[in-house]
């Protein structure tokens, strides 16, 4: 199941970006399972990884590839992950780029590899190598539901979003894709997000405004705290809306920068909607915060308490968990000053629960699907959110129980 | 259900320290939930209390007390936390320790205030104040069992051991107790321990003895991460087993603290076997590292993953979640270097699944109820180990419907 996430009907083609999506064979089931973007030459592509040190091989090989050459092509496969499959893994990834620029002529440092799926295995090369005539055959600007099927591991539902908005009067799009129903699925690795646009932008600037994006939105997010060693977003510009290339932090990079947090902000509130076992989607707002980081740092643990997210899962306003997490989150401030809500209703004050509080109250707001947490530390003026769901039977099932 | 844990059948007394068990009615189902325990004249006594920031009334009072006078006695209730409990609270822990001064003629300071069970309810001073003369009336020495029974909440079963050794020919005696089945029970709070001795020791070095031992033992140890409002661990020592007086750090203060060190690690180890629907033990030992905390740091977010623990429940050998989990504990090392390893069995080496190894020999450890994970970094000399359980149906049960 998935909470309050609805799939697309349709995605907006972006000028300058072809998509194509196939069955090679890599997963069992026969889905689609082999991706192909292609790029507009002169194209811009920014990237952010997993910070985890046993990253994929394919996560090496992209940041190599990408800080040498312009990408013309993204390779991504679902069904292996090609993780932890040390030296073989690198030479696996290598040789599926190799593919890529043989059949297109560029350069085998002109592809970007991505792998998502199981780990451990090697990458069955030889399946890709017999899909790559036929996934640039269906290469089409009208593919982005089709690649968001190719990308889908344990998701239950696909994810994509698109947007518009005028730039200079010129009609600006924003298509994006992203997979994962779990920061690391059973044994499947994990979080992938493709964001196209059309918009001309510099390169080192379209780099900025993806890491800001991404720490608002798939950096705000967990399910388990766990990080994949596959993590991957991308986001490309073609320069092909007929803008004036943006290269400084002005108003049009504003509104850029704007219309890509929504983006990514909805890949990965899609994410969590659709998270293992998920059936609430929650809201951690931390604010009056003497920093971001205390912020954060609040809001995380209240978010990867176990105690609080079987509570959510119950339909629980058990205040006295949110209060015991907030307490050892390892951050300053006055237990007297701190104040806690329950959507609008105020739980805790004056160091324990509000004296108006009643359990009916509280009640009332945990039965909902969509649930806002809400803490005021009075500590600053700073604040962050964060997006987390419950912790069910349905997640150790599915973490459990995934070989049978 | 519990793994491997056997109840005594005795404890030994400990010459100068008498206790008393009563049911005063705090606990719903009758139980006993009063303890008292008084120590001779002359006793030190050293003590170690929760971090979190929201620590509950009597760990703020309990604390105030000994910084300012020598305990005579502890007070402990179970069945309600006064945590959460604001001014309130303070209050109801001043006045139990003066019913126990008014009782038996010390100061209101030498009383040492604890409670654990509910939170966010106000401690119903009124029956304490009628069960105190019958508590004074059952003091004796041989009463560790039933106090044992007294500070239990949801424990199933009762956690208590004693030992011996000679010092300067002289025989001392220990004996421990400690009670929590999570690190935070169902809005219980949580960990409480008692250990007493007849040795001979200086204030200060008793209060390092029992850091220390803490240390390696009730802060090596974690369910789901959460920290109680009100966890405590007082060791006792009232100098009557005729030992001169322990006053440096020589031989006879380290064959103490060895002794005291393996009575909180049982008793720590026991609140792990014990813990909210464990069904495995589980060792993280992380060696050959350049810290100790590095080596915690990693041993803990392989403890704390959510889908380690529900591979450990499944009996699943899935080394790529803790190959995983290690990646991103945030430490630095050569990931061709590092060493995994299922009980004697080799998972992980050269950045990848060891080449010897096969899921027959992962699937043999995983079927132990005791399990061994160690991780050997190779970047250095220090060690550490943890203890932690699984992630189970029973675990999400016990913490979602504790109120069904």
């Amino acid at each position: 199941m998935s909470v309050g996430l609805i799939e697309p009907d349709v995605l907006l083609p972006i000028k300058g970006i072809c998509l194509a999506s196939v069955a090679a064979g890599i997963k069992k089931n026969k889905n689609k399972d082999l991706v192909l973007i292609e790029l507009a030459e002169g194209s811009s592509c920014a990237a952010v990884f997993t910070k985890n040190k046993f990253c994929a091989a394919p996560v090496t090989l992209a940041k190599q590839n990408l800080a040498a050459a312009s990408p013309r092509y993204l390779l991504i496969n679902s069904g292996n992950a090609n993780a932890g499959t040390g030296k073989q893994g690198m030479i696996d990834a290598a040789s599926s780029c190799e593919l890529v620029a043989k059949q297109s002529g560029c350069s085998a440092q002109q592809v970007l590899p991505f792998s998502t799926g199981v780990i451990g295995e090697n990458l069955p090369v030889d399946k890709i190598a017999t899909a790559i005539p036929e996934v640039f055959n269906q290469l089409a600007d009208d593919n982005w539901i089709n690649a968001a099927h190719g990308i889908m591991t344990t998701d239950t539902k696909l994810k994509g979003i698109s947007r518009q908005f005028k730039l200079q009067g010129k009609t600006v799009s924003i298509t994006g894709l992203s997979k994962g129903a779990g920061m690391i699925q059973p044994n499947m690795a994990t979080m992938l997000a493709y964001v196209g646009t059309d918009a001309a932008v510099d390169q080192s600037l379209l780099q900025e405004c993806l890491e800001d994006a991404a720490n608002l939105s798939f950096n705000s997010i967990t399910v388990d705290g766990d990080t994949s060693t596959n993590d991957a977003c991308v986001l490309m510009a073609t320069g092909h809306a007929g803008n004036t290339k943006i290269v400084e932090k002005n108003a049009d990079y504003l509104q850029l920068f704007n219309a890509v947090s929504e983006v990514c902000l909805y890949l990965a509130q899609a994410i969590i909607r659709d998270a293992e076992g998920a059936t609430k989607f929650v809201t951690l707002q931390v604010g009056s915060s003497r920093s971001v980081e205390d912020a954060r740092q609040v809001a995380y643990t209240v978010a990867l308490s176990p105690l609080v997210k079987t509570a959510l899962f119950a339909c629980d306003p058990n205040w006295g968990r949110i209060l015991a997490a907030v307490g050892r989150a390892g951050v300053e401030f006055d237990i007297d000053k701190i104040k806690v809500y329950l959507g609008d209703v105020c739980i805790v004050s004056n160091g324990g629960r509000d004296s108006a509080y009643t359990e009916e109250q509280g009640q009332q707001v945990m039965s909902q699907d969509e649930i806002l947490i809400r803490i005021e530390l009075n500590t600053g003026d700073c604040q962050a959110s964060i997006w987390t769901s419950d912790l069910s039977y349905d997640y150790v099932k599915i973490n459990a129980e995934y070989r049978s």
